[in-house]
């Protein structure tokens, strides 16, 4: 599209067409999971590192999307500074790349985000040479600490992980991302299209969505619909949308009407 | 879009691709408007009937519209029944189209539709040839009525005209949407591209909006990203979504984790 | 309290001193009802009309309450006018009373207002005599047309009966306080005591709720809280709240602050 | 009351028959607020402290409040660790009590907590003796590492300090009151009493609120609504709410209608 050509989203230097992030887990088989990539328009998918993965012995989701777009690992499931550091050194030797999604989770139930522990991981990783996209909530200072200690982007949840209940807080959102020095991608909660054009709105860089779409009934329609969200999201928060009002407003001109 | 292609609406017998509608009033100037009528892909649009666009003594909105999309031809400002029949029967013979949507408006401030009204009124104007599409409330029984007295389409408003509020009462579209024998246009209260797809999540058939484009800073913008929008819901609705979860779920697998 | 002597609740001619009206359906037993009827507060009780409970055949809920409360016979259950006014005559008849909770369901499922008949309903009853109290939905212009015709009061849903949802769309019931030249009283939809107090701060002359306090695990205990909650509403509406803001605003002085 | 008799509040050792402090900045006058901190009800009141509060050459707030209710000195205003444990140093040498409300503000604008700072802070000052209640954001994370450094409860905002926007994330403040080892106050955001109410029936122990009564037209009413928004949410919390339905169930037993 013209207006993605024109309108790149820079990340640590990596231009994108697409603002749309996609996992990679979760979903009914491969060939799903790489149709609805292609149906997305993605250029970049998250992947979690396991040691299983890595290991060569057999073939792994790596082979089929290398090549095809950037890969984002994660540390997803990691719970403390060492096991995420580890997992992003394992994770830069075998795929060749320094990116790392960096999740430090503080509780293994609601999958949220170790602020201290995160803020400071950042910073160690972002020292060790990687581009570093931390995972973390709706908390505007959190993210400016981030982006103060190196971080690439930020990623703020709308919602805990996998619930699919959209933007919990919007107004945080949208003041996170007037005050970020870096892309602010929204990263976690979103269900459905509505709720990643909603992001796109509130001035969010990109989406990064994965249960969405790997669990719709249909995740290839799904994919191609979230593109679609993203595009719309940005689309109108560039065109400027009208303000609210607490009543109403004819549309049309009220002179000359019958009986007016 | 192949997609559009097998998925027409179909209102009274007539097919569309698009299914989103749009208002004529209110743009910077006509150019404006013709180009953003083109960036929706709309092919049906609204445009309320006063005596002096039916006059001829000026180049109006008809000449430039006329051929390019079916016209749909609207009482806004009505607030009586004889009013509304009048002006619908100078709009079938000025336009040469037995299509209306019918306002009925109860209060000038809220331009609320009157639902005793609206049904009557409904009634007779189908039993006088017309193709009716009352705009009404998100009133599951009151919609269920004017489908009994053949309305073409239910349009119940997300809320009030020209505020931009979106939906106020999301599960209630939900619940009319479910029951409707006919299709349902979401129509007022649209702000932006989200509240779009969201009507389209909800079941809707179709979205009517005016003001979210013509009062956009950019109409011709957002005119492409309501199109998107509107795609985006549709899609998303077809795809079906993931189910919404009160805790996390992580979507990567956890076994084998480093730490795990 | 001091308070509610001050602030009395008149309808039709009747003051009311506690702004909470109560229904006695659903409760474990007979007991709870009539402990939550006296923790509530409440100085009118809603019961349905059957025909079992007036046949004199068995000690019935009529017996415990009379005496006790005012009492407000309902019509529900109903689903033709003709049904409707049938119930309301030989409540009329039975309970000594003119008073009647008119409600005239257009969906089994949903329990949803017929506005249409609500209306035509509430006239024909006013004319015979009754004083009505229409149960209908979050719609400005039925309110109105219902208080032109004669209704009492106006007792739109806050959300579908029973559901507890609370206030779906409370810039509608807003709207609906500040246009009615009679009370609104909420009814439906109160799940909680925050419910009831947000229907008070909104402008809302009462409240009437029933599953709420008969289906929480502690009946007398909710209907103590709901008095409160009704009490908090209607003070907190009075004592004007603060504008809402969408920055900061800090409530200390900043000047002479260490470091400031 | 009797339930508040049997129902205490408990922090560090100290309980309360009130769950509501109350911030004594921006009244109209001191008369309005010592009026207001009466008709409250609370036991603890809040104030920020500055230099000329303590400097003893004008009669302050201190002497007028000392005696009728425990003091909670804040370091509101303070954006460094430095300046926050200076003037909780200097509080309690002029206040004769070790209790501090800490607020550590990461952005002037947003008056949002610091998280990083906040934790090792609070460590500080509970090493330091202090009975720490830190002001915090929605975060169950940065709460859970509050509580394990020390603090004496907790202090989540419900939206941004004076905006009056209510709960903006309600799931959120659950979650951290289901899993919180000590008490979690509900701190800044509250515009009127059902957000007070709603904040109870959360899950929250007490509420701590200033702007939304200092800034009411009339302080001493909203005051007195507060107290009773609170009593009423913590009734219902207490009573056990009904579940939500996503339908309408009858509260009426339908047999035996006319009808039916």
């Amino acid at each position: 599209m013209t207006n993605n050509m024109s309108d790149p989203l820079v990340i640590a230097g990596r231009s994108f067409q697409s603002r749309l992030f996609l996992g990679t887990a979760g979903y009914p088989n491969q060939k799903v999971m790489l149709d609805a990539l292609k149906a997305s328009g993605s250029e970049m998918a998250t992947m979690s590192i396991r040691r299983m993965d890595l290991s060569g012995t057999e073939e792994g989701l790596l082979d089929v999307i290398r090549g095809k777009v950037h890969l984002l690992p994660n540390t997803a499931g990691c719970h403390t500074a060492h096991d995420a550091r580890l997992t992003a050194d394992l994770a830069r030797e075998a795929l060749e790349t320094n990116w790392i999604k960096l999740e430090l989770i503080g509780d293994r139930e609601l999958l949220y985000p170790d602020i201290v522990e995160l803020v400071r991981t950042t910073e160690e990783l972002v020292n060790d040479g990687f581009v570093v996209l931390p995972y973390c909530n709706d908390d505007p200072i959190a993210c400016r600490r981030l982006a103060d200690v190196g971080a690439a982007a930020v990623m703020p949840l709308g919602s805990l992980i996998g619930s699919g209940q959209g933007i919990a807080n919007p107004r945080m959102i949208e003041l996170i991302c007037e005050r970020s020095p870096v892309p602010v991608v929204l990263d976690a909660g979103i269900g459905t299209a509505s709720d990643a054009a909603q992001a796109m709105e509130l001035g969010c860089s990109a989406v990064l969505l994965n249960t969405a779409v790997s669990k719709a009934l249909d995740p290839v329609r799904m994919a191609s619909a979230m593109r679609l969200g993203v595009e719309a999201g940005r689309g109108a928060r560039l065109a400027g949308r009208m303000p609210k009002r607490d009543f109403a407003e004819p549309s049309s001109p009220q002179l000359g009407l019958i009986g007016g």
